[in-house]
């Protein structure tokens, strides 16, 4: 069918690939040309605005937004709202937060225009492997859209789904960020106390190697820590800097607002937040402290 | 080739079966009757003492303990020495704490005899998919039982390694532990977000079938998440009260002791503590503070 | 001075009358009959509504809120503010969200009227010890009431003093609760430990009297916590279940909002909820994994 | 009375001058020439070796030891041991693990010699304030020590007491300063959100002293660190690096043990790990995951 995905970025292109080598006749639109220009090349009818974007696509008209979190969507939702026509369908497969897409939702409503918020996992590789897709929103608009999703997911009836109403989608999805923290967080430390454990020299590309093939613990997260330590086993050249994009903290926020206890998805976030902190002023006034009670010497700052 | 396989509990005896059906002779030793018989049933030549199983076993004799981590071990190493010669191999496939398997190698060697210690993963699903073997010890006894961990493990050149001297391959299993705790927590937390944000109304199960392809979190915990969310949505009739068996203090301590701060891990464990504490004198003290300083009233124990 | 003390509940009564103690002229309102009276006989100049207690009030007026955060903070400044005039001056002495603080400071200076935000730490010792008073808001309308806050403080220069701009005196006011959460916590733990080493037969009470003369951890807090194990050892009848009132939530969310990992205060929330949650989903499925990949008993749910 | 200190460091010498300046014959002895004349002229009788310290003091013989916990205690026991008759009794007041205290106890009461372990808090501030004392160990030899503790405690009755059998008085000094890592840990968080709030450009060492007055959180440790603002408010030169001693880590453990959940406690000690660690092997590892899977840019280490 047509589809209209507007963002071209690393995901956005990749999944309109990804539907165009379904067979799907995938329009696209990105501020950015030469994102355009490329997106041309791996079989994408681009356009050269939003406006041109719309009007190549049938009604009702099915668009895919895959843009950055934020004021971009709502940017770019206020730029298309005028365009579109009742009944036709817009997509927000970024990671957004479950309440602005429950706000999104209402607003278009009111338009007769259907909003689903569609919570995309699968990174890079996704173009190969496919994506896994927790899907809110009106059932009938998402059941229009059943070969976009089939073609996305890694199998025509596996990997996605409607998991609720508007908004459930994002929420599952954050919930799914929350928890990729804590499995990375988990095999982070086990490897860093292997590494630690100077005596054994542990070789850790080969450890993982053995787990990821009938243990416990093996999983995607590992497949691809094996590859990370075959590549570069000592971490050479890494800064111990971790970043996060957002959905660890709502989902930490939430957590607390329904009165979960999260401890390991939270310590995880505080981690990353740790590990951009390298000049730490808890710990400094905790150094002065015990220099006041015990005399403990003060360590200096500065190059020894 | 011959074994011998002491302890046919729910792990030794399926590991003795996946080696007869590999092909091996497989000769097997419980203190229980039925577990004799029950192992023979399955292909496994019984024995009714330590030392009659030692006396069927050509030289050099490999013999694989499958029995509870502790005094047990150590007690069956104690009766298995005198009847053991140099150059025969034993081999300790539980989780039992590497220092320990590092002494219990450096007190057989002094007869001769080879300690080999075997991390074992895979549970009770390693009889038919294979286990993940993690082996630690003298270089040339582990080549000697190559057809053994080549059969055990999913493939015969996959799942399994030599990772280093003696108690590396219980290290090893003991880190592999810690993360299952965390990868496990950080599983447990994220469903329960998703189960008590009751405004959506989630199927736990098909969002963790939705997750199993295509997604970051996939894992063959979630696979086995998702069978138990299938098979019991709420979780009826289940207590709220979570074991734990030693490695995941061990990985804790281990942590410590090499300075390396590994908070998931160690909160996950503390949860499981915390599991099992319904009547936390922490949380009283907690109450009555709040009563001491702030007059606010303390929730009276008992039925309300 | 002459002021006027919206809500008369614990905090506001026993502020009022600590006020009237030191000789200033206090008007009272609460919207609850019993509560005006009470105040009445400890010298509040009782009034029968918001209007008749701005009436009584000389100009420039000075009014200060002692009600639950929240909404009641704007319904009771949405009635008040017809009534008030350019240059009289609204303290919030609860705790309110230092956001909500900026906003109606924001909103009232319009109209000329000063809102000053005032965390108000003590408890129900204050009217005895006097309060800890972190101010924010117009230098000139605090130095107005200069004889109010040194007459509410312990000292007339001590415990008492303005932190900053609006919003300041509630955010240090939030921080200070999160810190109380972590403080304790943390003795809670330690006295849980020392319960639990039956061997040692401790008692906590002599401990905590022993620490508190010359140890390095007394503090007022554990003056409370060796009062309260004074007169209840045991915990007796005191349920395990410990609430929480929303600062320690805003601490938690403003740190992660600043990139400051401040694990300890966080834990300590998330201890609340856990003591809260007697039938831990999370629990539960971590059980159930259990069961799912190593066969491990699931203890059931209900009577032994 | 007489009693000798083994040990003239700073804690050694400033106890056993108190005890000197409370009327009694302190003995002193320390391997470091200098030590022995420092504590000569703040009137302390030394002596040239251990057993010239022992030949000094009347039977029955008090030895006091301050010196640093692990093999130096052992050494100076079994240096002590003959020398000392049946009747005499040894004091270790340093931080000993108690399960050593418990060990060396037994040992010497074979001998008749009464081991008393009494774990001391007050740090430099001692000297002038008096120590907080928790004793383990026989009850008669304790009573004999009573004019000792008495002195060196802040007043004859109060803040020194007999918790217990031996190992009593080191397990509540170890849960001690467990507790204390966490009260300094939550002061150190909450600081730290009120430095990196930059809007309000709090003064923390005001808000420090405003706290110290009345409020809920005020303790000794809130005015030392009340000081440590007054005199370094931005922290300047001081290295965020903050040391461990051994009693953090024994109290994890045992809480551990003992199954009592203590996050906050153990969480302040994982933070000292965590800083000292400027290079995580884990964080490197989670940065690497990202890229993985999300092709998210790698920070890289080194210069910008």
């Amino acid at each position: 069918m047509d589809i209209g995905m507007i963002g071209l970025g690393r995901m956005g292109a990749n999944m309109a690939e990804r539907l165009a080598r379904n067979g799907h006749r995938v329009h696209g639109f990105d501020p950015v040309e030469a994102a355009r220009e490329a997106a041309a090349e791996r079989g994408i009818v681009a356009a050269d605005s939003l406006a041109a974007l719309v009007a190549q696509l049938p009604s009702p008209r099915a668009v895919w937004l895959m843009v950055p979190a934020g004021a971009i969507v709502d940017d770019t939702i206020a730029a298309l709202q005028p365009l579109l026509a009742a009944g036709d369908i817009v997509v927000d497969g970024g990671n957004s937060r479950y309440q602005d897409s429950m706000r999104r939702a209402e607003s278009l409503a009111a338009a007769g225009v259907h909003y689903i918020d569609c919570g995309t996992s699968g990174g890079v590789w996704g173009l190969q492997e496919g994506y896994s897709l927790m899907i809110g929103g009106d059932e009938a608009a998402i059941e229009t859209l059943r070969p976009i999703f089939a073609s996305l997911a890694p199998a025509a009836d596996k990997g996605w789904g409607r998991v609720g109403a508007s908004g459930a989608g994002h929420f599952a999805k954050m919930v799914h960020n929350g928890i990729e923290y804590g499995l990375m967080q988990a095999y982070a430390e086990g490897f860093a106390i292997m590494q630690h454990k100077r005596d054994f020299g542990f070789d850790l590309h080969q450890v993982a190697e053995i787990w990821r093939t009938g243990s416990v613990v093996r999983s995607w997260l590992l497949d691809l820590t094996a590859d990370a330590l075959r590549k570069n086993p000592g971490m050479d050249g890494i800064a111990p800097w971790v970043s996060d994009s957002g959905e660890g903290r709502w989902t930490v926020a939430e957590a607390i607002a329904l009165d979960v206890p999260a401890p390991v998805i939270t310590l995880s976030l505080l981690e990353r937040l740790r590990s951009r902190d390298d000049d730490s002023f808890a710990d400094k006034l905790l150094s002065a402290m015990r220099n006041e009670f015990g005399g403990h010497p003060v360590k200096k700052d500065g190059p020894d």
